[in-house]
């Protein structure tokens, strides 16, 4: 069934995304309150839409109006946040109801997660939430994110930019450092949930959801487990046929799968049987939590035909390094063609090597750089191109000038360093618009490592990104998810 | 045969180490050059000697004194660093012999590497410099560092901390981005060998060197193919006897073999073989490069005993994924013995999950959180801890309490960000002390993942060091390298 038919799930799970107004219950100067740093990331976010601080007992919070309760809000309350104590949680409930709320997320614990009785509580939390035809994300859920609307209402403080990449999380405290990543490494986001004990709305729905945002351009799944293991993987595989899917399925081990069930609750059944199926599926199954982050980096580039790479390196020892780890991920180096190194002859050293990985000995000349990097990606003998070389070796070359007017400031004079670093700036800038105008003219991926100081792996250019590794096993190990995940494409009939 | 016994050879890399004055053949202003840039970074590290710039047409370089010859200059040099192109090197070393220079630098390329031809000019170059009594590093390196004597002479700006470490590298770019994550990550270095193509000294005479250097505490190599691999094999198990050695091998692959030939010309047969011969031996074997430095930084931990790992986990998610990792990488995970359960019982919630991973439920009050590693440090039950809590932490909060007093700055004023800072760092400065108590007390490594934007991997207690990874994979690979290497240890009968 197309997911899209539930209309009425779709459309919550859009205004959950999109509220026009929110509203926190609990709110409170306290900063080491959940009702306090949630709403103090939800202002320093700068939602788009007035922001309700809810606390029978304050006459403002962080500054702001508070109101008793949402019937005293001015203005509807599309989304509520509640970080009240388990007890009063249903009281809230109500309120929402009668305010007319549509959704809300339950950060409060002590449901489930706690045992038999917990898990009442959350029976009676979900039949009220539903009663009153709301949707809930939670309980016990560190909140979520929406960045075109400035919605940042997570427990952690985490402001990563803008951008096209949506997360789904069962564990909060794993997603807010995936968020944190993101910030640190210049992954713009688009959505963020931690959907907490899933007592309603869970990853299944969501994924669903995301599969058909058209704003989501790749997504990224933390599973511990899941409930309807079928319906899980129908919504993989619709999401995967539209977008690249990157998961990390933990509980993949006995130990992991106990520690998962003590931790959610959830079964999380085989590994190799989800990790099968999830393959089948075409998610690009990872095992590392940064993984999530590399892994949504390069949904920004076209996705590789097949596993042929070309190694273009300025050092030669980052190109044995490479090369062994493409073959240990399943990529292959085929030898360079002919026609390429009788280009390539005409500007190199006579002793280059002529093979694959090219290494071009040192030569920190532009022209060179760029004109090896388009004999390679426009030669129908490579799918994708893996480069180690100068975008990222300004920062290098800046340290060097610093240090050299430090060391000898008449000689090497500030105007000097400032002169250097213009030009080697000047040099990279056109580096990467070169890297940009080759991905977007010959249609595959090249792939940058950056060996410098700089952690961001998308490089602005323009509108576009160079992305850019800071070590090579991240670039490796993403090319050969995003080939897998090309091969399970063309298996299955998609471009 | 001990190494220690071809002594004129330990005292020659020992003078190597700690020259007590150094001089640049081919001293340059023009910032693009070598002779410029190996003397800037060699003056901005401050070299604990005379540092004599060499270049018959210039009075001045980098605005020190500059000397025609080496045999103008003052006093004696003891090491000499030659940047001249090829033909001109014979006559440098000429005057290196006439001053009764003890060893130098050929930083120089357009040797072995580039064919027949070079590989002539590289015979005559050793036959030169052994003929004057010198001993060769290179040529076609990168150069080196000895930081106690503030001797930082590699073409890369990095300035890692003095420290214990030290590392030899068959690629001198590989090596210098190792020693920039250092410099990042704060992990101390002690020496630095770019081998180049290893015309006299030889990786495996640098290991023998470094197995015996007391101020070594432990030893990364990069290796591309070795010459006489069983002389390495015995330099890396005595040295594996001595202190860990972390071996990163490439030339692994098929392809890997074939581009590591073109760069260095080594040979370096199957990979299969030479791990397994490295393991008996005793070496740490990674297959990444930012391993060398993960692993390195756990040679400030005591060994673990055995293979039993307790996990202390503030969130949930972490548990789950630390216990899947540490499975998949050869570590167990034992229950919690009763005794721990009951003494944690009269601590944390009813609902804690009793098992390991030790879910704290979220419960950051530091005294609990000691408590808790010190009941699974000190039971026989485990070997080691794995822990991601409150270490890393206080910048979280930090993060949550600008954005408060931005927001709202009467509320949460700046002296309450500074209170807040305060106390943090000093719950985070005591957590950090009692770690490092708990190792030196019950002799067991707590490894830290601190879930945070500092990227320091060794955070200073005194003279002491927690050591705290950004992730959860690098801290188990890194454990379980350690157990590996501690199981050959008792296994050969080292303590």
């Amino acid at each position: 069934m197309d997911p899209r038919t539930d209309t009425e799930l779709m459309q919550k799970i859009h205004d959950l995304c999109y509220p026009r107004s929110v509203a926190v219950i609990g709110a409170s100067d306290n900063v080491l309150k959940w009702g306090s740093f949630l709403l103090i990331n939800l202002l320093s976010g700068k939602f788009a839409g007035p922001a309700y601080p809810i606390n029978p007992k304050a006459r403002k919070v962080l500054g702001r109006e508070c109101y008793p309760n949402l019937a005293a809000c001015p203005g509807p309350v599309d989304l509520v946040f509640i970080t009240l104590p388990q007890p009063k949680v249903l009281e809230a409930i109500a309120e929402c109801a009668a305010k007319g709320v549509k959704n809300v997320v339950v950060i409060t614990s002590g449901y489930s997660e706690t045992g038999a009785e917990g898990a009442r509580f959350e029976q009676e939390l979900v039949a009220a939430v539903r009663a009153a035809g709301m949707r809930l994300l939670g309980p016990n859920t560190m909140g979520m994110m929406s960045t075109h609307q400035k919605l940042y209402c997570t427990g952690s403080n985490s402001v990563p930019p803008k951008g096209a990449i949506s997360m789904i999380s069962q564990s909060g405290n794993l997603g807010a450092q995936v968020m944190t990543w993101a910030e640190e490494q210049n992954v713009g986001i688009n959505k963020f949930f931690g959907t907490g004990n899933e007592a309603d709305l869970n990853c299944t729905d969501l994924l669903n959801y995301l599969a058909y945002d058209e704003s989501t351009r790749a997504i990224l799944l933390y599973v511990e487990g899941v409930e309807d293991g079928q319906a899980f993987l129908r919504a993989a595989r619709a999401a995967s046929e539209r977008k690249p899917v990157v998961l990390l399925k933990s509980g993949r081990t006995d130990i992991g799968a106990k520690a998962a069930a003590s931790h959610t609750g959830a079964m999380s059944g085989s590994f190799a049987v989800f990790e099968g199926a999830m393959r089948q599926a075409g998610a690009i199954v990872v095992r590392q939590p940064m993984d999530l982050i590399d892994g949504a980096a390069g949904s920004y580039l076209p996705m590789p035909k097949g596993r042929r790479v070309a190694i273009v390196t300025l050092g030669g020892g980052w190109g044995v390094v490479g090369s062994d780890l493409c073959r240990e991920n399943g990529l292959k180096l085929p030898p360079v063609p002919e026609s390429v190194i009788a280009e390539l002859d005409k500007m190199l050293p006579s002793f280059w090597s002529r093979q694959n990985p090219l290494d071009l000995v040192g030569q920190i000349n532009p022209e060179i750089y760029c004109r090896a990097l388009e004999e390679v990606v426009k030669n129908d003998a490579f799918d994708s191109v893996l480069t180690l070389g100068l975008v990222g070796s300004s920062s290098f070359v800046a340290g060097t000038m610093r240090s050299a007017n430090e060391v000898a400031p008449e000689t090497v004079t500030p105007e000097m360093v400032q002169q250097v670093a213009l030009m080697t700036g000047e040099i990279e800038k056109n580096v990467r618009e070169e890297i940009v105008r080759l991905i977007k003219t010959y249609g595959k991926p090249i792939v940058n490592v950056a060996l410098n100081r700089n952690p961001q792996i998308l490089l602005p250019v323009g509108d576009d990104f160079v992305v850019s590794y800071s070590t090579p096993e991240k670039a490796v190990r993403i090319l050969a998810g995003m080939t897998a995940h090309q091969y399970w494409r063309a298996a299955n009939g998609l471009s």
